[in-house]
């Protein structure tokens, strides 16, 4: 019910606030966690998108996916110490469809997300990724948050 | 983390599947279950509601109360026999506000709610109740899928 579960993060605080809920899952039968990070295309500079410039776009994916390997390799590493079995999964995507992606494929048994991420502002218009993940996502989804 | 939960129900096959969730939380800490059920006065016929008819109006909130209490009754027996203290409350107010202000009033340290309640067409068109509540909720919720 809780074996696998699937934590997308952007390395907001409110995504490694998440981290506790994950360890104290632990006794509630979790194994495995699918460490996810989602490479926003939208986050590219208009103007480079603008000029259709595909090798400077995919040099600064590169950048965002190098930065971002980083940081889950650090969660990665105190998931393993708290004693679970860890997989980690960049995407390019929007991160709303990049998680309902891989929650499908890694079939896990719940999804543990932080209530609002980075992009703030644009979540306030547009409504955050969590509440689209939960509309559209298989399993449960446990929303922490700030 | 998952000392005390609150658990609002709408007895939705969806609400009940969250049962199932609940028992698996015992070993993650969860020691109370607060039972909680919203007798919604939108529900109320409207031609009752124009006619101001206020007596008649109290008489069929009875009515709903007593056939909820009979329900939670038996959720709460299931719980107790899992080994959980629990404790029922009845609110009178619209679902979302309900569920948000006995969060606050019984300091719960998690939610635990279906996706989807029984009013399901209006709520393809408002947004569910979870999704408000996440909103809103100050501790992490639990969404729980059909």
């Amino acid at each position: 019910m809780f074996k696998k579960i699937l934590y997308p993060t952007d390395f907001s605080d409110v995504a490694n606030s998440a981290m506790a809920y994950l360890k104290q899952l632990k006794d509630a039968g979790l194994e495995e966690v699918v460490i996810m990070h989602v490479l926003d295309r939208n986050r590219h500079d208009p103007v480079t998108v603008f000029r259709g410039d595909n090798e400077a776009m995919l040099e600064i994916e590169k950048g965002w996916e190098e930065s971002a390997m980083v940081k889950m390799n650090t969660i990665a590493d105190e998931l393993r110490e708290a004693g679970f079995k860890v997989k980690i999964r960049v995407e390019l995507d929007s991160p709303f469809r990049g998680i309902v992606k891989v929650e499908e494929d890694e079939d896990v048994s719940a999804t543990v997300i932080g209530s609002h991420g980075i992009s703030n502002i644009q979540e306030m218009f547009l409504g955050s990724v969590a509440e689209k993940v939960i509309r559209k996502a298989k399993r449960p989804v446990l929303v922490v948050k700030r």
